[in-house]
């Protein structure tokens, strides 16, 4: 099996820590997305979302989506233990994991194509939009540090899944994309993000 | 344990009919999310995203974001197999319930919320993301149609939580808040809602 990516894509470097993470390796077959390589018919055949990263298993069956490709690997390795362990553990990891997604990741990532154009060749863009999705991204920040101050990962004692989107959404999304100093501003969610920052896996 | 909701509420809906498709009955309390019963400090305070529903455990745990409650009944009651059941199949339900999620679903709800200003007494509207949102609906479908006119169900042949949404997405969101003629203009999408809609969870 193979996993296409490019590597220095936040949602390739998501399923890359992951993976660390849990001790498994994959062989990886690299695509240069801002130059169109995904964008090929036979790509956009295999892939049903026709993004980076997509896995490919040895029988031809593709899986896309971020999460989707570690929830296999975690089932497939019998290391599920970052999507949580008992059912409320579960659930807690589904809930945070989805919220760090949906109101910080994914808030970041429509501000910064809306704003920059950068994908402009293939999607139409509302700027507008992008400065509402950084305002929403800012509204969220605070919540992630009041989070951050009650426990040592985002879903209490323990790393998991909303971890490795949480890192990504602050250091890659926020900082870099978005030239947020979030680092600066919360100091909850600087001294979770220097821990992570110093296990291996996110290295 | 009980589940706060608003009963016309899709995502409510959804978790809805996936309790009654795995025999689960658990006691709800209804908030009219559009006169803001969400929005009491009271509320907030409980709930992560601020959001209906939301599941309160006996001991005071609270868990949001439909998924995240659909995937703690799951495990509570043993009854996994709406996630999948073998590594292969748990990643495609997670691959296809996140792709309905994002580019139907989600989609649907920034196109009906930027366009209605519904909620416009608590969030900034931006029209011309609603009008772009509605064209990547209806982007979307094509793709669902080719999908199902392959498969007896989104994923292959057993119902799977993505129906769930699928189903949401087709009725709720395109046929009644958007006004987007599905059903008459794909067929394969039409027989496969037809079939859902005569399952008794889903009535």
């Amino acid at each position: 099996m193979k996993i296409y990516e490019f590597a220095t894509n936040p949602s390739s470097r998501r399923v890359g820590i992951f993976l660390k993470e849990i001790g498994v390796e994959v062989d990886r077959v690299q695509l240069n997305v801002r130059e169109g390589d995904n964008l090929t018919p036979e790509y956009q055949e295999k892939s049903v979302n026709g993004k980076v990263p997509m896995l490919e298993l040895d029988d031809g069956t593709t899986i896309s989506e971020t999460i989707a490709i570690c929830r296999f690997f975690a089932e497939h390795s019998g290391k599920t233990e970052l999507f949580g362990e008992t059912p409320v553990e579960k659930g807690k990891v589904e809930m945070w994991q989805r919220i760090v997604e949906f109101d910080g990741l994914y808030a970041g990532f429509q501000a910064f194509r809306n704003l920059s154009g950068v994908y402009s060749d293939r999607e139409r863009c509302v700027p507008a939009w992008g400065e509402e999705s950084k305002l929403r991204v800012q509204e969220f920040l605070p919540k992630l540090d009041k989070q951050l101050s009650r426990n040592d990962f985002v879903v209490g004692d323990k790393l998991s899944v909303a971890d490795i989107t949480a890192f990504l959404f602050v250091g890659f999304v926020c900082e870099r994309a978005l030239e947020i100093d979030v680092l600066e501003t919360y100091p909850h969610i600087q001294a979770w993000y220097q821990k992570l920052a110093d296990r291996p896996a996110f290295q």
